[in-house]
């Protein structure tokens, strides 16, 4: 049997917030927490290099067990010596388990105790995807971290659905946890569902605790809900994970979010609006949001963020970059995306290091006033 | 007066062919000839960042002074520096002179002794270029090598009027230089023309001569006419040009349309074939092309071009290629033109070191062979 090399240490804890400094070890690579994971849905994160994110500091990304599966399969990404060899990416991928995919189908999909049925978004093909398949997809893939196979329970929603789905998703993470047992070389984390509901959140986090799994994640966050209850659920729900686990709020999200999210005790983030936003010429600064087809850059002739020291702010003007994205370019794709990144990576590396010097408040101000400022 | 610092060595003929080991210096470095050109039509080279396209080899691009004139507009890049700093490539441009895109224009221009009125592929807007334009416009642009403002008549054409618009892009030419005397900043290049007409050809280089340009190039191949046509052309046409100054075949070609360009004298080339391909899928092997979309790569682990040591091949699978292609990913882009753009580049690179080695032929005859055997 191989033991898991998975490990995470716990190096500081803020005393004027939840926030946390830790260090979780893989087989393959170390990962610093706080940590933000760019998303790579398909076995590349759209338009960038590996070598290119590794630049940018990513220590982790998240690759979609949902559309690997459906695209090129499992099996031949299995044959091909797993994600990493098939995409050329040596550090550590974390999947998520498809329940959230596949849940997003609304109509394309129906909900047994065995899983979910749905059809696939490509073809329409029917597919039943299960615990036990999911397990089986992330491990073919050769996932470092494998998540649970969960219900994302859709917001709003009757408390007795929550309530149903909840223990369902308990179950099916005990399932997971049969085919993955503690000690085998992926790790597994559970993932805390339970909506809006105090209560079943916290039922949730116990069930899962009683499991027992290498990290804990939040989920059924960032649906649509008002960010003021995305931040009380985190504020009630992270405590109630074990303070020697990573934990992890699936889907989040803006710059704002991470900064509240690390001061409420989250170590791990992942979110595909860095790559997406860029792709649609919404770019992040540290001065706050930009679109760069805007009309007054036109002649720009500075840096994307001025504050920023990027491959891509320290080569090209604004006026360039509004040219690619105009003349819709591949470049800026390219080029919006490894910015975005870039600035995710460093808003990450900045709390990290606000924690360690017992400045993270100062930072989450600073970071806010800045923001303020025009750009 | 700045004076051109733009000069070309004829370092090696070929006693078997017409093939010719060349240098050109410019200001913004050297050229080793025969080479070929990756075109960056709007200011990037689709997909590839200005570091890949030096790391691939490549010593000099050509931007289109037609697109670029329309967008972003030559006057805002004059602003912005110059097209070297607009897009962060300090190596040397050649820019075409907007003639061949205009006339491609087809209903849309009008061609008159002033110049070509025509209207824009964008927005419909009505525009004048005329040679002293096309002229503004590239000094604006910043260019190296400047192409004099010509007529590229369509194949096939009625010997009168080949005749009436040769003789035309010879006044042109001459009031282009006229803009642009010898010993200055930018090099100028003329064009000939002259159809498919042998007299014509031999008078349009002669004009031009007269005129004297720093470099001459053959327009109007590449336009449909038949390979061997193409073939005979450059066959009769390149030895009518200066031995002591770089000629250049526009617009061509195929890896095979540049062994034989050099074989009968050419010592430049130009393409959208690698790039354009390479966002098709179609990609240029030592065995000739491959379609990655095809199901037969879907699970072949052997990289794109066994005989290759790119990037790309040393680093990803075909299966990979495929994957990324079939899922429209940005990186199939990305590493597609890579590729291409390396085995056009190591094709010329081999090219002068058959050439020096006084190799070439045999040069030609493995190129050849290599091509019959399967991949």
């Amino acid at each position: 049997m191989i033991l898991s090399l998975f490990n995470f240490a716990l190096l500081q804890q803020d005393t004027d917030s939840e926030a946390r400094l830790g260090h979780i070890y893989t087989e393959r690579g170390a990962i610093d927490t706080p940590t933000f994971m760019p998303v790579g849905t398909l076995g590349t994160v759209k338009g960038l290099l590996p070598e290119a994110l590794k630049e940018i500091g990513a220590q982790i990304i998240l690759a979609n067990t949902y559309h690997l599966y459906l695209r090129p399969g499992h099996q031949l990404v299995k044959q091909m010596g797993g994600l990493h060899d098939f995409m050329h990416w040596d550090r550590p991928i974390l999947t998520d388990s498809g329940g959230f995919q596949v849940f997003s189908l609304g109509a394309l999909r129906k909900i047994t105790e065995q899983g979910a049925s749905f059809q696939s978004h490509l073809d329409g093909s029917k597919h039943l995807l299960t615990p036990e398949l999911s397990m089986e997809i992330q491990l073919a893939l050769g996932s470092d971290i494998v998540m649970v196979f969960d219900e994302c329970i859709p917001h709003p929603a009757e408390p007795e659905y929550i309530a149903d789905s909840t223990n369902r998703s308990a179950r099916w993470a005990k399932r997971c946890r049969d085919v993955i047992p503690a000690g085998s070389k992926a790790a597994l984390f559970g993932i805390v569902q339970g909506g809006m509901e105090l209560d079943l959140r916290k039922q949730s986090a116990e069930q899962l605790q009683e499991i027992g799994f290498e990290g804990y994640a939040l989920g059924g966050l960032s649906v649509g809900e008002e960010t003021s209850l995305m931040y009380d659920m985190m504020e009630y729900g992270l405590p109630l994970l074990p303070r020697t686990s990573p934990r992890y709020v699936m889907g989040v999200g803006t710059p704002e979010n991470l900064v509240e999210g690390v001061a409420r005790g989250c170590d791990m983030f992942d979110c595909v609006m860095p790559t997406r936003n860029a792709r649609n010429g919404m770019l992040f600064t540290n001065f706050g949001k930009l679109n760069i087809k805007q009309a007054r850059f036109r002649d720009d002739q500075q840096p994307l963020d001025p504050d920023c020291d990027c491959y891509v702010c320290t080569h090209y003007s604004r006026a360039y970059l509004r040219h690619l994205y105009t003349s819709k370019e591949i470049l800026a794709s390219v080029l919006n995306t490894h910015h975005n990144l870039y600035y995710y990576q460093q808003l990450m590396a900045g709390i990290r290091q606000s924690i360690e010097q017992g400045t993270f408040l100062t930072f989450r101000k600073e970071f806010y006033k800045k923001r303020e400022s025009t750009s």
